[in-house]
């Protein structure tokens, strides 16, 4: 509480250092078929390639931003007010929904209605928005009337990795380049047009996660024919932290690239938490009801009842969260299945529900009342990201039948889930060693109907406890290549204790290079073009550009500056790996020249004529074409 | 030179906190057929695990111990003196080799008699050995006669790591279980014996790169039928460090794991900074010697020759290099095919051997001259490892037809190599993305009819300068997998700079990770007892075995004791991720006592009718096992 109010009394700024552009880089937006859709992304500008006649130029790079508003020049943000509705006008011109008085949970009043919680509130008022009677709100819905919705081709602009300006013939030859993928099962389109969009939202193989009470939030869809996504973790937690920490990690997962945010809390004031995390966040946000829940009946797993759920559920949507874990797929009969694991049942809502089920001896209301809870969902347009309670947590009990009993039961949730057009995503492991991973991933897509598949890691070896950002980065590198559509990060401090700000950046760069490593070996177009653009810059010697190409500007300047510090190292054409006296760019740069001057790049037998020829030649220059600087 | 009087000044101890057994750990030995074969283990003893009756003993684990005499009880080790030399005696019952006057190599000659040097040169009085006339003293050699040398046996008992106390018949039933592994054509024994050692070795599938001049070392064995190695580079470069810092960053990386050591040295004094290395290194060391016989003609490539070249491998195979990095498929007419690649040519062997063909216009004097080279090494056993000059350095260039042209030379190469009986590994990329790293390892068994691969990462993205460790860490895991025998590390410092000790550390335990993965995949007989070990220690909240079954003990404790540092917390039965109030590993637990008190592990109706009668039951007990610390 002290920290809180303390927070409260500081003018609720995000902090300045966090929200800056990123170096070398500024915000441009992309509009779409009409004014207000204007797709963000982070232009890297480039300096140009020195050559021995005319500079020649690099175009700027275009990649993806979730960063949102706080990266945007000149942005005033007062976490008070909350970002701009970028979605409102949308979701009225539908006119399929309708304000409410106020919130409709009995909860969700109490909490209004408490006098001692007014330091915490966050300060706007605002009336939450709920589907007109008979009406579903679900992009799913509009999708399968074959409506194409401006968060459609909003998205369908986002994830057109290709829309930058082009470069000379050369330049192009080089970002241009790109290995054929190898899908499994992708199949990943020349263009994503919003239509591409549409039809994978109506198949089911992907999902826009956007309440109708998150018009903050800036469209964004998961599904294996798109860019893999990944997910960033926070939450207070009884032990430690507060609201500011917990906003302030939101702000910092999304600007090193979360393109969604759980909110995981379990400890003091969840409602106050989630509500100032939901206003201030344009990722979509994920919550695990079941944990609210709990502490509503004091951490007391049998004393949880359908009413209590139900009501944590629309309170929630009424926030605006835009996806919901729920475990519905804990059996009564599954529960034994685990007696006889290294682990037993590591996931927390798992061992909630495994816990209600055996105390009561009945399938858990999760189950029973699934049909209500997608009543629910398509009011407000709430995802489901059906949870893995069973989950394996050790190598040892991966894709055991506990685990793929589960997961055939969330297959049978999902075609309920579809029958109802809520959208459905599929939560996985967890730990899993490499030889099994595939498997895993491909009894999802068969079990669950080709919805999409979110894992957590898997991480492929329990050994390293401190390191499963990495043990986990393996897996989810592959699982995503597999066809996973979303990655949930782990930092360094898994299995050990909650993470701070350090922990949270290690976990998303760790997973924005496993996602980005994924769509390179599934093809996805264009996705290769950062990689040639940072080696052009690399192989250049073009140091700044390098890296503010990468995913984390700040760390390769400084483990740059460490060995080099000098300013004039910036733009040296050697690096510290072996000095400016011998270097294999620099000789192989030489032996590109010389090819170049001389043609050398017909056939075979013309090269090796035209060397012969030229060899003597060669001999005379001395070939140290190397400037010092 | 200041930095290197400094440490021959301070009576060369290494470092009393980098040579302690790491925490819970003590040295063991297990012994062969004969008192002098003993092989070094860690035995990392664990705590028994609390029941409700008797306590449960867990047996301690034996791992792979790289580390030597550095972590054994009671070890003065002066640097000045050189590690005890192991091997001797197995080497010269062999009677098939002889002591030389002194070095004869002429560079070697030189140093030796340069009164300049006195205060860098190591403080033995050493003289190297060599084969005796018309004799092959090569593993190679001998297991193609059918002998199993004491070196084969030692490998033997070091590779299986079944060999440990046992547990009650519970602690093996979780102890013992392993996935069966995909070995992608790896033929894993279920009991690793002498003769399966001799046999990998005779058919080239393995290699144990030993030289006679460096009996210090523990035998190790690189093949894919075995465990995975991990390499750690070293080296000065022109820019900076000193010999004090390379040893020190010898003994660093063999604590966290290094299975060998490549010294890459590049700038002041190498012959001297090497014999320091070697005499107190537990492992095999390799070089790359072209780079020090370009420092010998000044750095003009050009300026190289045989003779130099020769003189350089005899001087160091005198000091006792196990293994050379020799990049004789570079070949003259391969050069033009990387003019148009996007990073052109990154090895530093191949590009000096680029500018060399290109500049003289003819096949290099490593191809031309390889059977002398060949002469050279089976006098010494000295291994080759066959560069990759030619390797890509970018996603954009793998795979390509350099690459791949230079792959089939190796292989040819190879053949020559092993008409001499000389041990051959490969050297492979680099930066391959995901979906080509099995092609990648496919073509190398291929055309290099299945001798040992060895492989740089690969990086599987170049979007991440800073992080590279990383993005290599996953595409050495999944080659590891496919079957590569050993990984090359990667440091986070790749391509910005040199690494300093934090920095290797980190790159080994990430490549430690991967070899491990690695293992599990394929299978290797009980890798999966280490998982499981402490799987079952992270379920029982033993939390200090849990750290001390890790890869880095250290940095779990460290990042434990930031959420909960009192000591109390190590025995607590929670974690910081949720506190004491809810914990999903504590509901487990009653599950399985649940489960296990009622019987509920038989078939699937008897279960449930037991579940359904004493359903009452629990829930008169309330079910709070949990005992507050």
């Amino acid at each position: 509480m002290a920290k809180t109010a303390h927070f409260l009394a500081e003018s609720a700024r995000v902090d300045e250092a966090a929200v800056q552009a990123l170096p070398g880089s500024r915000k441009v937006y992309v509009e779409g078929s009409r004014p207000d859709i204007r797709v963000p992304f982070r232009e890297i500008s480039l300096s140009p390639t020195k050559t021995s006649g005319a500079d020649e130029q690099n175009p700027p790079l275009l990649v993806y931003d979730t960063s949102g508003p706080y990266t945007a020049p000149d942005t005033d943000i007062d976490l008070r007010k909350g970002l701009p509705e970028l979605r409102r006008a949308w979701i009225e011109e539908r006119d399929d929904t309708e304000f409410l008085d106020g919130p409709t949970s009995e909860y969700g009043q109490r909490r209004a209605n408490d006098p001692m919680l007014a330091p915490l509130r966050f300060d706007l008022t605002r009336t939450p928005r709920r589907a007109k009677p008979g009406k579903n709100v679900t992009q799913l819905h509009y999708a399968r009337q074959g409506i194409i919705t401006p968060e459609m081709e909003f998205i369908a602009i986002r994830e057109n990795q290709r829309r930058q300006a082009l470069g000379t013939e050369e330049v192009e030859r080089i970002l241009g380049h790109q290995h054929p993928g190898e899908g499994f099962g992708a199949r990943l389109p020349e263009e994503i047009t919003p239509e591409f969009v549409r039809q994978e939202v109506a198949a089911g193989r992907a999902i826009i996660p956007n309440n109708i009470n998150h018009p903050e939030s800036e469209p964004m869809i998961i599904g294996r024919n798109f860019l893999v996504k990944i997910n960033g973790n926070l939450g207070n937690s009884a032990v430690t932290s507060s609201i500011e920490e917990e906003v302030d990690k939101m702000t910092w997962g999304i600007r090193w690239g979360a393109d969604t945010i759980m909110d995981l809390s379990t400890g003091q004031n969840i409602h106050e938490t989630r509500e100032w995390i939901i206003r201030n966040a344009p990722v979509p946000i994920g919550t695990v009801p079941i944990y609210q829940a709990l502490e509503k009946v004091n951490g007391v797993a049998e004393d949880l009842t359908w009413e209590v759920f139900r009501d944590t559920l629309i309170e929630q949507a009424e926030q605006g969260v835009d996806y919901f874990t729920i475990h519905a797929g804990v059996l009564l009969r599954y529960v034994p299945l685990t007696a006889k694991r290294v682990t037993g049942i590591v996931s927390r809502g798992g061992s909630i529900m495994a816990k209600w089920c055996l105390f009561h001896h009945r399938e858990s209301f999760l189950y029973t009342h699934f049909e209500e809870i997608c009543e629910i969902c398509k009011q407000y347009d709430v995802a489901f990201s059906l949870g893995d309670g069973l989950r394996p947590g050790s190598v040892a009990d991966a894709n055991d039948e506990a685990q793929m009993a589960e997961l055939k039961t969330l297959g049978e949730l999902t075609k309920i889930a579809w029958k109802h057009d809520v959208q459905v995503m599929i939560e996985g492991p967890g730990h899993v060693p490499m030889h099994l991973v595939k498997e895993n991933m491909d009894k999802q897509l068969e079990y669950c109907d080709e919805a999409p598949f979110y894992t957590l890691g898997p991480l492929v070896t329990d050994i390293a406890p401190g390191y499963d950002h990495i043990t986990s980065g393996i897996g989810a590198a592959m699982i995503g290549w597999y066809g996973c559509a979303m990655l949930c990060y782990v930092t360094p401090k898994e299995h050990l204790g909650l993470p701070n700000k350090d922990d949270v950046k290690t976990g998303i760069i760790t997973y924005k290079i496993a996602a980005h490593a994924a769509d390179l070996a599934k093809g996805h177009p264009a996705a290769q073009r950062r990689d040639n653009a940072l080696s052009k810059a690399r192989f250049e010697f073009r140091w700044e550009d390098q890296f503010n190409l990468g995913l984390d500007p700040d760390t390769a300047r400084e483990y740059h500056d460490e060995t080099l510090p000098k300013d004039s190292a910036k733009v040296a054409h050697f690096c510290s790996m072996c000095g400016p006296k011998f270097c294999s760019m620099k000789i192989s740069q030489e032996v590109r020249d010389y090819a170049k001057d001389k043609g050398l790049d017909g056939d075979q037998e013309a090269v090796m004529k035209g060397m012969e020829e030229q060899a003597e030649k060669f001999r005379q220059q001395g070939a140290e074409l190397y400037q010092e600087v």
